[in-house]
């Protein structure tokens, strides 16, 4: 498994495992299965519901010597009902309890959207609290006071690393002019429909690392009803011949795509033989030819679209 | 002339002239000639470079007893090299002697990039200074704190209103969280081909009112090379033919378009029977079918965009 060193100087393995949408009822046995096939890193957050049962793996995999602790890279992020500086111990303080670590190696604000506070004792994961418009509850806290907080957890020795995620080229800049310590990651959706090459060289240029969240595209969607009317990559001909040429999955090909383009990967899948093809990734290389071509299937399609109505109506990306 | 009620309580008329790109040697003419034919509201810019040339005119026509200055609605914008808090002071005083005025009633962060300072004894428009690799100098200045310093132009009577430009759905997000201010306006480009119908939404909910510029969209890019290889939208017959039932010019349609939608509109012209027409959008309404059928036209297509490469590279709607 190959990693990328971060501007922190720590270093993250480029594939990961997605814990988003894994059933509590599943992810102990799926954590440890991954962990014995070769998974190290594991990209965790507050808001997936399934952190204790994370949490209870990640101990039985050292306590049985699998693995040890700094072995593992462990990503959590920080929910929108946190952000405020005197929420955001509280948030990191109940995602360590429940992955049962001192530390986390990587920890992210989750959105750039504060919304209303709700204490971890009334509810959790905490969700969004909506207003008599089906709106969520917004809070007035700047994002600038949330990565300050963020600074504090490096300082505490709480994370290795902190960054973000679904932050676009204008926040990236404006978080530049203020950081004390830059973010080593944005982690955002990216898939060959959404090639966002504007954001890559922002982000290359910030020395900021970034990781691929939902690389199939579609398929992590069309379960919560997104409507999508167009073939997904991982059928088309020209993703299925490139991975023909090197005896690879469509799946392996856009997992690689993200990879030769500089990013991780944190692909999810419950499925043992889909957790070894999902690693599998680093014995081929894609051509130049075949990258363009993969590249020019640019649709610039956002799947998690939070400004779409049928989630907050809280548009980030327009 | 219709006028809209900002958040600050200061009216504005919705039709304003639009002053980016008038030459120096025209400006003072074209002024003189809009106040007569009835316009009072100038959307001026310190990078537009000919804000001493309108303040002749303003001057001239107040002087001749043309125009009160209570009657005017003035829009003028800090430029990219004046974020920091010890800098917007400079910027608009530099504004107010050329316009000379005592105040603006509208004043706008131009665009939400911070730039390295450049003295206005150095170099005025001070521009961008660009470094060996050809990419503008930034500056390590916060949206957040530029913010505060146009809050304290309310406070010390130099801007009656203050709003920004060129902000986008999550940055107006984030600014509305430390705002005690609220922006009156934010003004982007907008035009049948860029409906931006989340931005619309947003800044209604908020009470933002948003400025129309580029209503016509691509004649104002021509000119500065920008490449683009469909018929403007004013060459299309859905839009000559709606104009033709109302005895309007495609681009009369254009701007009651934007109006109808909510928006004030700058349009730019220095020739006397256009700024005329300009104005005469208040004697007829579309149809809310025409409105949809003008929605419809919608590419996304954003001409200003300063991610490309022909200008800045960077980028702020990526």
């Amino acid at each position: 498994m190959e990693s990328v060193t971060l501007s922190s100087g720590h270093s993250m393995p480029l594939v990961g495992l997605g814990c988003w949408k894994i059933e509590g009822n599943v992810a102990k046995e799926t954590i440890r299965t991954a962990i014995k096939l070769g998974y190290r890193h594991f990209d965790c957050a507050a808001d997936y519901g399934n952190e204790a049962e994370i949490g209870a793996a990640l101990q039985e995999a050292i306590a049985e010597g699998d693995v040890t602790r700094k072995d593992l890279f462990i990503t959590s992020k920080l929910w929108n009902t946190h952000h405020a500086k005197e929420h955001v111990q509280e948030a990191i303080e109940r995602t360590l309890s429940d992955l049962r670590l001192d530390y986390v190696d990587l920890y992210l604000i989750h959105f750039p959207l504060a919304m209303k506070y709700v204490p971890v004792t009334e509810k959790y994961p905490p969700g969004a609290q909506m207003d008599e418009n089906g709106l969520p509850q917004m809070a007035k806290v700047p994002i600038q006071e949330t990565w300050q907080a963020m600074e504090g957890l490096v300082d505490a020795g709480l994370a290795r690393s902190i960054g973000v995620a679904n932050f676009n080229c204008i926040l990236i800049t404006d978080l530049m002019t203020y950081a004390r310590i830059p973010p080593a990651v944005d982690q955002v959706e990216s898939h060959p429909y959404l090639v966002q090459p504007v954001l890559r060289r922002l982000l290359s240029r910030y020395n900021i690392h970034m990781t691929a969240y939902s690389p199939f595209g579609y398929p992590s969607y069309q379960v919560l009803g997104v409507p999508f009317d167009s073939k997904n990559f991982l059928e088309l001909d020209l993703v299925q011949e490139i991975g023909a040429r090197y005896g690879k999955t469509p799946a392996q090909v856009a997992l690689r795509w993200n990879v030769q383009k500089g990013c991780s990967v944190v692909p999810k899948t419950v499925t043992p033989s889909r957790l070894t093809e999902n690693m599998s990734i680093f014995d081929f290389k894609l051509t130049d030819e075949e990258v363009s071509a993969i590249d020019a299937l640019d649709k610039q399609v956002r799947f998690n679209n939070v400004g779409l109505p049928f989630v907050w109506n809280s548009p980030l990306f327009d």
